[in-house]
């Protein structure tokens, strides 16, 4: 039997994307451990024009990147919506979230929220309160976290539970993809 | 009576976004002529994951701008699918587009398909040959652009259309909203 490796730790964004609100959440994975690092929500102008407010996202988490400089990243899947403008909108502000992590050359995962609910509270069917808790409790966390700030760091968490569960990044890699996400090993800049 | 005023030309840039093949075209307007500079596509790799195929449509069309210079650019608003799913990869790169062209600090400008129509045939139910017909005159191209590009020089043409006949930029800012159409001015950037 051999030892298990100590891993080096992780910085991970987690990005819960919205045209009106985006919600981010770094925390750290230290072996089996996960620290809060920071959390916090981009908020676009409502009566900016749509390419206005795609660059306040596309800025913001950019931004997000240049302070907190994490190594992952991992976007919640939105769901669609039954208003088909709706969607179209909230694709955009997706793109211009997952824009904002490309363009800084991080690798990029998704996750569902189903896969979110499961990883944080391990039941697919959980409400938007017990996901705040788990949050809460997971990260040791003293106050509330802002809603889409909790939603953010809950699929920070799930990122980071695929990860260590299966032991490193490489193993990361693997493990998402058996469970159907798709992890994103981007190449360098040139 | 007053002499109408001699215009600088101006440099436009047209999107038709798309998540496999984004067309650009780029047009000058010159007083009341307008001359074709340049078209083309960006193409996605159809096995990439959409992170990864977000970040050649965001690249690409910052290249497209640091390589013709535009001065305003316009976007074609993307029709509802019906398929939901489709709507929302649409939706998300037309944001990375969108993101690609101001992060540029460039102005951006959307058109219906109905609008960009009825500015080049003069008939909002036109065909997609008709279109790419009258593009083909009215920039004096002497072979047939790729469908894509024409789409993309298209929509430059509506917004060069819709500046010249008004007078200038910021004419054209109120003949644009007159139409409702949303043109951006942005900031500059920090």
């Amino acid at each position: 039997m051999s030892a298990p490796l100590a891993l080096p730790p992780t910085r991970i964004l987690g990005i819960d994307p919205g045209l009106r609100i985006t919600g981010f959440g770094v925390i750290e994975r230290i072996g089996s451990k996960l620290q809060y690092v920071a959390s916090g929500c981009i908020r676009t102008p409502g009566d900016g024009s749509l390419p206005e407010r795609l660059k306040v996202i596309l800025a913001g988490v950019q931004e997000v990147v240049d302070t907190y400089h994490p190594a992952e990243a991992a976007v919640e899947i939105v769901f669609v919506n039954v208003n088909p403008q709706s969607t179209l909108l909230l694709g955009q502000a997706r793109g211009a979230a997952i824009c904002g992590l490309v363009s800084r050359d991080l690798p990029v995962a998704e996750y569902t929220a189903l896969q979110v609910k499961q990883a944080v509270v391990g039941y697919g069917k959980a409400g938007k309160e017990q996901v705040q808790h788990m949050v809460k409790r997971l990260l040791q966390l003293e106050g509330d976290p802002q809603a889409d700030a909790a939603d953010a760091l809950a699929v920070a968490i799930s990122h980071a539970n695929n990860g260590s569960a299966a032991g490193g990044l490489m193993a990361l890699t693997k493990t998402t993809r058996k469970r159907g996400v798709r992890l994103t090993a981007l190449p360098e800049r040139k």
